[in-house]
């Protein structure tokens, strides 16, 4: 855990340069807007550890899988998003002397980020080895209006010499992942063009086959003055740039502007790309920084209109939850349905930068409560698009007639990951993608959305869970042998409680959609049938069967649903009981060690308790909650938010405030000493739903809006916004609850358990004893 | 399966060059003795495909584990018996023409490999681009008279042309493992010498240290006559060379000797290896190939003597059987505790050539039966002299207090493997290396194993299985969690019965050796309890009371103890009933599908009802070996012999001969595909048990000897030979049963039930129907 990030409730600032930090403050400071993001590198040359990386969305190369053990059915290659071509570089050099912050000294260092506006600002003093002294201020940010544009403003300032000066504005393409699994680079240029100002660097993946095509247009002012120097072009292998030259004198200020275009053959066709980045930086250089700037705060302000969180009385906790919203606005904008949010987005390359079930659980409450409806909605149709890879998938493993399995990790719907216990077992992400069609459907009442799409996902993953099951002859019942549930800390365990849950939860609600097709949509349906020759009577028939006699671990004499089979067998040892030195338990004990222990890493039965939560009594949560949370050691960072939910269902308000704490400034505080691998933009969206469901109380139970808010005590007030249905909801909270409807029309919500209409901008007061 | 190699007694015979079996044959034709082994490359180049593989016992180097998902506790390197300098390179340029046997045209091909002698012998006619016609015959031996030492004889005659003829005898030590994890080279050169006839090469292993030294001394001969040609020294790097050349005429025939001299650090000192190796070479030219040769035969006649069988009737089974003894002799000679048998022995890169269970398993009784007791014994001193390491690897994964985990896989005591679910999970080895010393000291009568070498082994091992188990509150019994039982297609489940068993077995045998130390060896016995911190009060409390409560999984109702918890949950279909296209699962099914079905990769519970015979009555041998057989799809070559002895042992003699008949031709058929990796070295033990347990109904209850012998119908006899404590005896079966004991003394054995004392060279004969 560390502690340099300075509380503010609008910014992220750094004060003061410490090299040690800089991958994790790369990380902290990164920016994107939903099209290409990267890191806060330095523009000037860096000499010093740092982890250089500009991502494109949906741009990725097939990295040759590195496996020790082979096993039939793994995948060939981890799809990787690449670090692409790095467009922000300038450097500098003074009379033949590098500007580089590792050899130079470094004063009055500041680096902030204004997450209202998604700008990245930088100061700094330097003194050079020759004694030459610059104060240099470089601001830059990813215009939100025009996806294919980033924009940088770099003012250097002579303090004691006067010396010619050589700026080299330039497009580096030969980078690589530093995980590449063979050392391997995936970049080939494809062509340059450079004609003074204005330079074009296109590349091309091996293998994959995608363009990209960096442009820029960089000009030169001094003291506020255009200045007409010659520049000289320096084309490099995969590298192109301008260089500057002019004599500047003690006391002048220069200033670099550079307007860039990024491109991927994802959204411009591969012949037209130079074309459009030539036009696209004429344009931009002509509307200039402050107007280009101007454009892209309006987008930001619409979208902190609809997604603001408030706290009063706590400044690190604003800036905890605001700079969680913020990189999820960054990462993700919904506008396109091919892209997906990777567990770093695009603020590092572990993990791949691809598709896990955190977007369906995580993530799709964000966007549904926090934008527009087709965002969402294309958070589903990503799935949909895969669907036929997802059958393709499931061949692989020996399922046949339709039955579609979802990939643990993905970029274009086939499989990446290759630990067998996670890929071949970890399946009830089908049940994740499935429940997310209903999850949806239930916030925002578009039913419309199960014909055809909805169905067909569901149709696909109910024929996986109906051929994954056998019948026990022992047991009497239905079994689902050799699976892995959401906790990891357990593999191939026979009949995890989750698992099973989440097969017979998706046949029955399959079977609850096929009746409405069939009633609202029977022309629709019927072609259904035809396509996926779907034999009505005798899979359904199966799936009852299935869904009458599916066998759950119960242990009569606790009264608890069991984690897998055999649960009980272990020692039973509260976390807190254990040696506290020996944790993480990930980091300090030997992987069997943990497989065998009781311990917990994330919501597993309990996350059939959140989703499921309006079947059990509050005895039944309480009584599981109670035992799993005992013996749940939180090792991942997207385990504390459900615990916290449910702690708050039950009325544990303390216990959901603390762990509420634990995932609200992760990144921010470093707490997991790896925010330099990237930031945990999949968790932040855990930690909004920990704050909208905990605090807030929100659910949606058979299409009503439910909040049952309550304050932390530390806490003079919040507020949070809803987008739900037709309504925009503000909810503020303090000693008293205040709600406004700000959209036109009214809504139907149920507070502390009694039914409001809220109409538009008629303000409903509420007080009730809730601090805790 | 392939039928190229010729049937024969004593000889293993490949008739007709065929480039595409080049790899098997290179395997099938290993020769080897015990310190050194080679695969059967050709001395001529040879630019078709190949695998070169020259081996030193022992010597190996610490290659970096290659994983893609890294877990606490994984070993950093996988150590690899190295491929070695190869000594053999004899290359033959005639008027500047290369004779490479993949560009010539090649007739009379034919390789004999003679078992009784382990001599190699290739002869072909070479046809040249050119059209010059060769003949070549090639013969070549590694003595197991001297073990530093091997010889060859090439001879080529001209059959149709006079030309000069440049012969370039070598040894190259540039070279590399083919399955080298990230394609490093091992080896350095250290320093190389070349006096005319006489060249060195020493070598050096990065990270390891180990040096190998090789020299040769070259002559040569024409029309029987030396030749005084001024040889021409020729070194490359890591390369070491002697040039003759001369003018050959047609008709003639040239001779070339080399007599060469293979030493590593094991042992040697470093300092003498160089000289030692020069006095070797010169001593060995001075011999001569003839009377090398016929010592090297001597100490094979011996070896054959004690350990040969014959089957009369059926000459594939003969060779088969005799090609298994053959390989298993060449590979290790039991006068080093620091060696052990490998996977593939000397015959190819696979597994690493370093020591799995199979040792404990296979080999102990293979050696047991026919070769001196010593042998045995150092089997057992390699394990003990790995008991600190097995210690320190306990303790890596969390055990404490002297616990030993033996590794899966070693060369040094180190743990190679890094798949959690066998590194971490597959513990019935250590069962297996407890096993191993009771059934020595069964076998051989020498309780003074036990202080204090057995003993101290056996400690580790119990104190492992008390830590390992934990109390199940559910069962009110100890559980063993979290483990693999040998069949391998199972992983990570509980209560493994076998894992179970060997723990129970462990415990009590151990409580028993305690017994007899305290009685026999009681001052020993006091110094252990020291030296191991041993508190004998406390520490077998503890292992009776686990060995009272153990809980065994067994299903009522059918009487079965299964083979872990929840077994009876999987659809149970026969293998005959299954699709006999998607067999080998291993190659046709995904890894999970695997995994949840019921098929049994080799012996699991029936491993514990093979060792432990005799505490089950024959009904409960039937009901489970009936059970699990129907369920074996034997895709282990380590499977099929024990569930033969066992259907021997309740009289399914059939069953026993087609179990049988599955190993016996493994290699010699490539009954796999995968014989070009290397032998089966360690399987082959298992045939030779197969054939003296099944047919001969070998076993040793109580320390007295049982035979129970039948012969399968379509041989006409067989006989095999058994050391058996002072006596040696032999096994004569056909109609009638003979028994001689070729030692001085009496043995009494336990004949079809009833007791006979065989004295020396009385020869006992009886008759019963015992043909199946």
């Amino acid at each position: 855990m560390k502690d340099y990030i300075i509380h503010s409730e609008w910014k992220v600032i750094e004060d003061g340069f410490n090299p040690d930090n800089n991958r994790i403050s790369e990380s902290i400071f990164s920016i994107g807007n939903g099209h290409t993001g990267q890191r806060a590198n330095f523009e000037e040359k860096y000499s010093g550890d740092s982890l250089q990386g500009n991502y494109l969305a949906g741009v990725y190369y097939p990295d040759k899988t590195r496996v020790g053990w082979w096993k039939n059915g793994y995948p060939e290659y981890f799809a990787k998003i690449l670090n692409a071509a790095n467009w922000i570089g300038i450097h500098l050099e003074i009379e033949g002397e590098e500007l580089d912050l590792a050899t130079a000294s470094i004063q009055k260092f500041r680096r902030e980020l204004d997450m209202r506006t998604a700008l990245l600002t930088r100061s700094f003093v330097a003194t050079l080895p020759s004694g030459k002294q610059v104060e240099v201020v470089a601001k830059r940010f990813l215009s939100m209006k025009q996806q294919e544009l980033g924009a940088i403003q770099y003012r250097l300032r002579s303090l004691n010499f006067s010396a010619p000066v050589r700026i080299t504005s330039f497009i580096d393409g030969d980078v690589m992942n530093e995980d590449s699994n063979y050392d391997e680079k995936f970049w080939d240029e494809v062509e340059k063009e450079a004609q003074g100002q204005e330079v074009f660097l296109c590349m091309k993946t091996k293998k994959t086959g995608f363009y990209a095509c960096n442009g820029q247009h960089t000009r030169l002012l001094v003291n506020g003055k255009a200045l007409v120097v010659k520049p000289e072009i320096l084309p490099k292998e995969k590298q192109v740039a301008t260089v500057f030259e002019l004599d500047l004198k003690e006391g002048q200020e220069l200033l670099v502007e550079k307007f860039a275009s990024i491109t991927s053959s994802l959204h411009y066709k591969k012949e037209a790309m130079l074309a459009h980045g030539k036009q696209a930086v004429q344009q931009a250089q002509q509307k200039g920084f402050d107007q280009l700037f101007a454009e892209h705060c309006q987008l930001w302000e619409q979208k902190w209109e609809t997604a603001d969180i408030e706290i009063k009385g706590d400044v690190a906790a604003q800036q905890g939850i605001r700079f969680n919203i913020f990189q999820l606005m960054q990462t993700y904008t919904g506008d396109d349905e091919r892209l997906n949010i990777g567990p770093k987005g695009f603020t590092g390359e572990k993990y791949g930068g691809v598709t896990y079930w955190d977007t369906e659980a995580y993530c799709l409450p964000f966007f549904l409560g926090t934008a527009p409806e087709k965002v969402a909605k294309n958070l589903l149709m990503y799935r949909y698009k895969h669907l036929q890879k997802a059958i393709e998938n499931a061949e692989k493993l020996g399922f046949n007639h339709g039955a579609a399995l979802y990939p643990m990790v993905t970029i274009n719907g086939e499989e990446c990951h290759n630990e067998w216990e996670i890929t071949f077992e970890e399946i009830h992400r089908n049940g994740a993608i499935a429940y997310a069609i209903s999850h949806y459907i239930n916030y925002t009442g578009d039913r419309q959305y199960l014909a055809p799409y909805g169905f067909e996902v569901l149709l696909g993953i109910s024929r996986f869970w109906a051929q994954r099951v056998n019948w026990s002859e022992a047991k009497q019942a239905y079994v689902m042998l050799g699976v892995t549930g959401p906790n990891e800390y357990e593999n191939n365990v026979n009949n995890n409680f989750h698992t099973n849950k989440m097969a017979v939860w998706t046949l029955n609600y399959t079977l609850k959609v096929i009746d409405y097709l069939k009633r609202d949509h029977p022309y629709l349906f019927e072609e259904m049938i035809q396509k996926w020759k779907f034999n009505e009577l005798q899979e359904t028939a199966v799936w009852r069967e299935i869904i009458e006699k599916m066998y759950f671990p119960l242990d009569e004499k606790s009264g608890l649903y069991l984690q897998q089979d055999g649960f009980l067998d272990k020692e039973i040892i509260p976390v807190q009981q254990m040696n506290q030195e020996e944790r993480p338990i990930n980091q300090n004990w030997s992987w069997d060690r943990i497989l065998r222990s009781c311990y917990i890493k994330q919501a597993d039965t309990l996350q059939s308790f959140y989703w499921f939560q309006d079947e059990f009594d509050m005895e039944t949560l309480t009584r599981h909650f109670d035992f799993y949370e005992s013996i749940t050691v939180h090792e991942s960072s997207l385990s504390p938010c459900v615990h916290g939910i449910l702690a708050a269902r039950i009325g544990r308000r303390e216990k959901a405030y603390e762990l509420y704490l634990r995932t609200a400034r992760l990144d921010l505080d470093d707490y997991n000493n790896d925010t330099e691998d990237g930031l945990h933009i999949t968790s932040m969206a855990g930690t909004w739903m920990a704050f909208v469901e905990s605090f807030g109380g929100m659910r949606v139970k058979n299409g009503q809006l439910l909040l049952d808010p309550f304050i932390p005590e530390s806490w003079e007030s919040y507020s949070f916004k809803l987008n739900y249905r037709n309504s925009h909801l503000e909810i503020q909270m303090s000693d008293e609850l205040k709600i406004t409807n700000h959209n036109p029309g009214s809504v139907s919500v149920t507070i502390w358990g009694k039914e409001y209409e809220l109409v538009e901008n008629q303000e409903v007061v509420l007080s009730k004893e809730v601090k805790i």
